[in-house]
């Protein structure tokens, strides 16, 4: 089917729509449940308490180093779920899709997400197919929704944060949005920028497996506006003042390379397989080990603390010792990233 | 804020995309879970099994005689999960903006998903934005995923689905398609059809109680595809055949008139706001006086039934008794109706 393209009758609920499902969908994503094709996909409950979230992804260009949008949309939703301390256990997956779209980039797309949700250990157990015309869409866009099990485990709520926190974070950051970045602008970096796009569910649980219960007190992970937005919104949000250290802040050459040519803070810049976490101070120890002994938080680093000083600030230790605010991003950063 | 745009920035996952989310969805939407802003919405699970389902809505226009693309895709939702006998409860929106979209028009939007929401009984508890460029979109899509409970109630599934079932339509067929097509087009028909748009979940109810457990066989809302679509997939899908009898088929004047100006089988046309039923034969008396005695289902109708005899085709009895294959729609049929 690869010299196909997606027609408008793919989309119209009729034979073409059937044989899409069939054909792609049901073959790859390969879950008894989605293959029953009702109207809803009836689920045992995965405990008394859920985690439920959603996100659409629009990046651009489709591929990028390190991933590609399907990818990227079973990784973004389970790591929503991860963030909450949830097990991800169900996706869903709708697809926006251009006419004209070549059936075999669709395919490759889809086959990577059906990697991406074993890797992560979920199953895509309902879906939905539009198709507009051309000009409607960038080729595709995708939408998951996805639900996680919090029965047994911790529930994390940014809430808990608390001044004398210490914050980590998993590994070095900006490397996805430089990544998309690159790629997008056709920027010739030698070594390029690779996306960091993984599911985190398997480092969140060795980190709170590793911790004494309550002691990791939030998790996020830098999409849109990187590290900058979240620790921004956790100073705002929680009444809190943070202190980063520059320098202990992992950035990769390569992707500090990247920010300097193209004038791009690289705390501004979106991760996807990294996450953020606020850890009470005498767990902070155990929780770097933790990270660093999981294959994706090798490069993990302890890069600041939370106070009661300077409430809904974020104050940034420069290397030579200067203090700067690091400012919530404004502006449009950088577009389509996710 | 209504002479205002949705700008990229909107999207960036800085300072004005949290300026949109508290100012325009946090207000409408007033859900405390999802004014809480975590990663995922944490709730309470609706019992021991689930009912989970998504749709992508990309209607056009985004308004229509009796409704907008947020009540569809409030409603679309809601009635997949009520088709699988589940009540629903909890909704997701993730929204892709074309940027330069009024943010006025999307406050209209929201604020007829936060009403169509009311109506249903869901919470809309966890959601999403993103924004692409000019040209990137056509104007707004939105998907949402939604969450039911089936402690208790009935699950619904296709194959329950025998010889001997009477088939019932809970109203008349094909409004929303034609009061779609018809304001996209511009067409002067007066009156005017108009969509039939509504959260069924209130009609299940009525009908699943009305019948002694397990004779409710299957329910599908006849939404892309219409009619032909939904007894087209039974046939094939169960290997039944099914009988209709096209003068009980209730559609409405203004709408078969514009089905023959413009070319179109009304059984083709999509629904938003009916459903199809498959029901024991000696409930189906019951049901009908159930779903008649439902605000949303005073023009149901006996419309047919299941043989053994045919399987996989649907044959459509005409007024003079002549019989004719009702195939399963082809081709582009009615592109962005939902």
């Amino acid at each position: 089917m690869s010299d196909d393209v997606i027609l408008l009758a793919h989309g119209s609920g009729g034979l073409l729509t059937h044989r899409l499902i069939s054909d792609l969908f049901l073959r790859h994503f390969a879950d008894p449940v989605l293959a029953a094709q009702q109207d809803a996909a009836v689920l045992e409950s995965p405990g008394e308490r859920l985690a439920f979230t959603t996100d659409a992804f629009v990046v651009s260009p489709l591929f990028f180093p390190g991933g590609d949008i399907g990818r990227l949309a079973v990784c973004g939703t389970v790591n929503d779920l991860a963030m909450s301390g949830a097990t991800p256990r169900y996706l869903s997956a709708a697809f926006i899709i251009e006419e004209g779209l070549a059936l075999g980039v669709l395919e490759r797309i889809v086959t990577a997400m059906a990697e991406a949700a074993r890797e992560a250990g979920v199953a895509i157990v309902a879906g939905d197919t539009k198709v507009v015309g051309r000009g409607g869409a960038d080729g595709l866009y995708i939408t998951t929704a996805g639900v996680g099990s919090l029965s047994g485990g911790h529930a994390l709520r940014t809430d808990a944060i608390a001044p004398g926190d210490r914050l980590l974070v998993s590994g070095p950051v900006g490397d996805h949005g430089l990544a998309v970045m690159a790629a997008r602008e056709g920027l010739p970096f030698h070594p390029a920028p690779v996306s960091d796009c993984a599911p985190l569910g398997g480092l969140v649980a060795a980190l709170l497996g590793a911790c004494p219960p309550g002691d990791v007190h939030a998790l996020r992970d830098p999409t849109r506006g990187g590290l900058a937005a979240v620790v921004n919104e956790w100073a705002s949000g929680e009444g809190v003042g943070i202190d980063l250290m520059e320098d202990a802040i992992p950035v990769r050459e390569e992707v500090r390379a990247a920010c300097e040519m193209l004038g791009i803070d690289p705390l501004h810049a979106a991760c996807e397989g990294c996450l953020v976490a606020a850890v009470a101070p005498g767990s902070a120890e155990r929780a770097l080990r933790a990270l660093q002994g999981h294959p994706l938080g090798a490069g993990a680093a302890v890069i600041g603390g939370v106070t009661a000083d300077h409430p809904g600030r974020v104050v940034l230790t420069t290397p030579l010792g200067a203090h700067r605010l690091l400012e919530m991003p404004t502006g449009e950063l950088l577009p389509r990233i996710c």
